[in-house]
């Protein structure tokens, strides 16, 4: 699939870093629906950079649309966006093809395309390619929105800050979830944002940068989607959130504090009241056995500080095989963690809808018993 | 695809934990390849159940390949297995239909299937599903094998225990990783795993469970094998990995640590010897952009403590939605995450063959210039 | 995909044979389908070799659902059947490992396996790898009857004979498909069958063996199903038939025929009566771009003479690259065509239903306008 | 799949006849391939209209390549090629909307898409969308040219006319392919071809169209490589060939004239001569069991008459369900069929270099032992 991604709804990523442009086609979306440009442009918004907290590479990224959409309604078609690069420096890359950048794709690009790849500002391994993939997650989450779903990333930390917590009341999580969404800063806290702010501003004097850890919730998705086996929930939405750059972890709910709990613990107790059963905690994130079964699905996802930095590091030149010490200059994040709570949403938002039309497959044919 | 999984090579699961038996087809494998069904057996030993730390349901587990293999060797036809169910208990499962058992599968089953589900001993749900994958991972391995590839897994923490950390020294690590593969409980410290024996029989004494996080390393993997994207080794890794039920989170390197950490810390030095490159640590566990780069792959795979405990737990009736008070009585694991060791083998070896095979589709064609 | 086939309802076809079992896993079908046993035994009746016109090679052909199946119903997860292997002989087909029948994929096999393909019997190119596929495809009928899809196919053409023509009338047509599916030779006119069964059996007096062209109807498949390119109805139903040994051709309505008629003969009139639309002929067969239109599908299947015969035949020793003279011995088919017509009946319906469930994937998510 | 088609290589195109551009991405290409931009060009012009024998729409069709390609060479990365829409007539499309052109997807597409596809100029139905195709499907074409392979595609008939049949002898062959690829009307007999224009001029002149019989020969492709199953050769190619707009027939080699052959008359006798073997006939196009020889693979592919005809036409307006007599206006072609060679030129081009790459993904495993 390499660049694609989906069953019943597939996306297909292309371009580079420095090419005249870069996409999207979406695939499998239903006909009819209304889409709302201004939501998207919203949603591309919380992806740019503010003030001091992000790379100084400021792109317009205005989305065209170019095919499968008509009279403001989706045709059925592929819908393509094409978003251009504008703010490529032309400066010449070449004396700096060789220098890998530690933790980069640099070295592991030169073992895979024998130094074929475009390695200007990481060509197809840059973060700009996240660009297209939130347009079209906007229009997932537009869909789902439609169908009540709601969606929302905070930063549950950064560096060594913590932010609230989501709330355990289906309420009170909606307002928060919709609050999220307005905010170009993804905390509960609004202090503990300003914090982590901070925390990232001095970062980037440092000559550094910070990662950290991005929790996502989904309410209102329906129970009795997924799979037991290889489309289980969790592997859909793993497989999708390790394609974001810099991912290195995923987990639902407990997550890697399930190993130290007991099953009595652990176990979310079942209740039902008013003809519809719910579970006291949440622990197992609204997945039992890879299928959804209504509660509120929580993710974590682990975002490492940012490859690039300003300070001095030891490197290699890969055609020489010569030790050096690098400097890494031009323009980059000292975090990226905020900005991709919306690129995590856009490949959550996409991967639900793909698994629910993969489900609605079944239910022309299938009887209802009880 | 749901119960398939893999894009140049496929395993397709199926069976239920009554049924007559459970398979697996493996397609696509390589014509020619000699496969040692001792090794199979032994791999399939260290997912039995051994005295007190597991079920007492004792599966003879006999591996009959029934196609795709010839006089010895792999025919390059779809090579499928196939495995008895034999202990199953001849009780009557009917009454339990409707009572769920909290964080199983059981409530989100009814969601999906509206009652149709095989749901005796948690059918296709069943961690039995895991000995036809552990069989089929087992040849996988041997062909990584006989490309120098080694794999193995070890418990890092059991409940609030914990291993010793792999050794950072390449030397080291093979050998440790040979060692494990021979241990039927999996640390790299005896006494460790004395004790985490001992944690899983107390909990068994409990009438409870423990969970615990497994620690996969795989060493000699060429560089230059996954995808930019959708394709990325985590992306596939994960994807494997958490189709195995009660794995709740995945994470490689330092995991959820990067947070915490600033690049200057995280980012891996690089240095040339002898005319190859290495890093100085391994905080990306091997994996850059989605692309190996040579160095060890390190994966962190956390087991949830296993949901079916002998205390009483609060549940619901799902036909009438009444609240009850549940017992569990039968054969279970106090512990499935020293079991599940060999599981994860098993998917990670089918996934980096696979991966490795999609990047061998592409070199008759690719030139190399560096 | 080498041995599965389909979207969101999937085969996987395994076995050889010579083997102890073949068999095949359906993926993806819906939960609480009730299966008529009986009928699938009906259908693996009509692909069974009768008297003269078939080989001498007589399996009982029983099938066993071993998984996916419980208490009369499928349950969602795959279901799986295997068929055992019986009656193969006990010969040494070593000697004949490296004596290329011609027309058969003997040799490019070799080119394909490097010799370690099983050979004994065609391996896994034998047309016994259908016996599990009509299995299949009689439960995708039986999911598609339900819905009011008739499916049959004749026997347009055998050797130089032809058959009489499906009629162009809606209720007569379906009394042809219900009258053919209780037939063992499938033609519409008896005395042509009876001519034909004679013409096979002829063939086989001369040690030689004959071909055929098989036309199969659909009808009542509803309108808007397909599309427009890389899935169109044609390219699905192409691939499946294709992949069954022996096809050479497949062509839809006036197939080959369009090619000397022009626009104002070859189009389809439409007009509306009782506010439905039809078309005064169905040149198109029912799919116009890729997607039905609620008009029959009607399909051309060539299946070439059987590549078996007693005849001697000038062919060549793989390994000496000697050439020789190749008599042929063991049992084989004067003719498969007649016996085919249930395996396309099968293809058809399989794709024809996951086509169906991938058009109703969209529909909860799609508004009507019209 | 939809929009998408293949497993090692893959394409997706998307785009309207009348939105701004249409284009296509082609993901999975090895890396270091030299593109000659000129090949592409040369390609594009053989699918241009030319004189009286085309339509009146004049695309300039000049190749945007946007992605993947960088400084001469592919990269690995997903290849997009962007193709404005420029000559699109400004007229209101909206009266034509339900008024239903005869054996077009108008009518099938309102069932799918419900109104909302694009209906300007048959929207993403158009016969503009296998512009792409071409330009995509050269590159293949070039990378299968470099390792030896020669492609290419006549018409073996029109109307009633018939060109000159293929050589059988090998170097003749290979001269026949030469020449066509430099024609701009695809004949071997030149006088035919003159012929045939004649009748296409004249069938416009009568405000009709006709159709066409495509043969496409394909020689030096490796033996070995085609799957037993559902990627079979045959099941590939005509998966491909049918998502071509017009196409309704695909067959190889004999055909369906193999139903009229005995077993002794359509065998193909295998010889040995040093050390290489060969077959005496190529009655099955050089492909046994869905698997390549090594002989020239022989594909015939039918092209309908164009359904748009000046003609008055009997039909239906969708909305009030009214019948109406309709006259096409506008821009058409009277006869795709010698356009139509290149983009089946194409089609196969890319289905066999995706065919050898995944045989190519084995072969680093797999051992030769004879």
């Amino acid at each position: 699939m390499k660049n694609s991604f989906g069953t019943n709804l597939q996306i297909t990523v292309f371009g580079e870093s420095h090419g005249p442009c870069i996409g999207i086609v979406l695939d499998g979306l239903p006909a009819g629906f209304s889409i709302d440009e201004k939501q998207i442009e919203h949603d591309m918004e919380l992806r740019k950079p503010k003030g001091k907290t992000g790379t100084q590479r400021h792109e317009e990224d205005t989305i065209h649309i170019v095919s499968g959409f008509f009279n403001g309604y989706t045709t059925g078609s592929p819908l393509t966006i094409l978003i251009e690069n504008k703010a490529q420096r032309s400066k010449d890359y070449a004396p700096l093809k060789y220098r890998l950048r530690p933790s980069h794709a640099d070295w592991s690009a030169f073992e895979k395309y024998h130094g074929y790849q475009d390695y200007r500002g990481g060509g197809h391994f840059s973060g700009r390619l996240t660009a297209p993939i939130v347009a079209a997650g906007s229009i997932c989450k537009q869909i789902l929105n439609q169908k009540g779903v709601k969606i929302a990333t905070h930063l549950e930390a950064l560096y060594t800050l913590e932010d609230d917590a989501f709330s355990t009341k289906a309420e009170e999580l909606d307002q928060q979830i919709d609050l999220l969404n307005e905010k170009q800063f993804p905390t509960l806290n609004e202090k503990k944002g300003e914090e982590m702010k901070t925390a990232i501003e001095q970062a980037a004097l440092e000559k550094d940068s910070v990662g950290g850890i991005l929790e996502s919730a989904i309410t209102h998705f329906p129970a009795g989607i997924g799979e037991p086996f290889f489309d289980s929930l969790e592997s859909l939405l793993a497989h999708a959130l390790f394609s974001i750059p810099a991912v290195k972890g995923v987990s639902f709910g407990l997550g890697f504090d399930f190993a130290a709990k007991k099953g009595s613990e652990a176990n979310d107790a079942l209740y039902a009241h008013d003809g519809r059963i719910e579970t006291t905690s949440n622990n197992n994130a609204g997945i039992n056995g890879g299928i959804s079964n209504g509660m509120p699905i929580l993710i974590h996802t682990v975002i490492k500080p940012t490859a690039s930095i300003f300070k001095a590091q030891k490197s290699v030149e890969y055609d020489t095989k010569e030790n050096i010490e690098l400097t890494i200059e031009g323009r980059h994040d000292p975090c990226i963690a905020h900005r991709a709570r919306i690129v995590v949403d856009s490949m959550i938002a996409f991967t639900l809808l793909d698994a629910w039309m993969s489900k609605a497959a079944k239910e022309e044919f299938e009887e209802e018993t009880l």
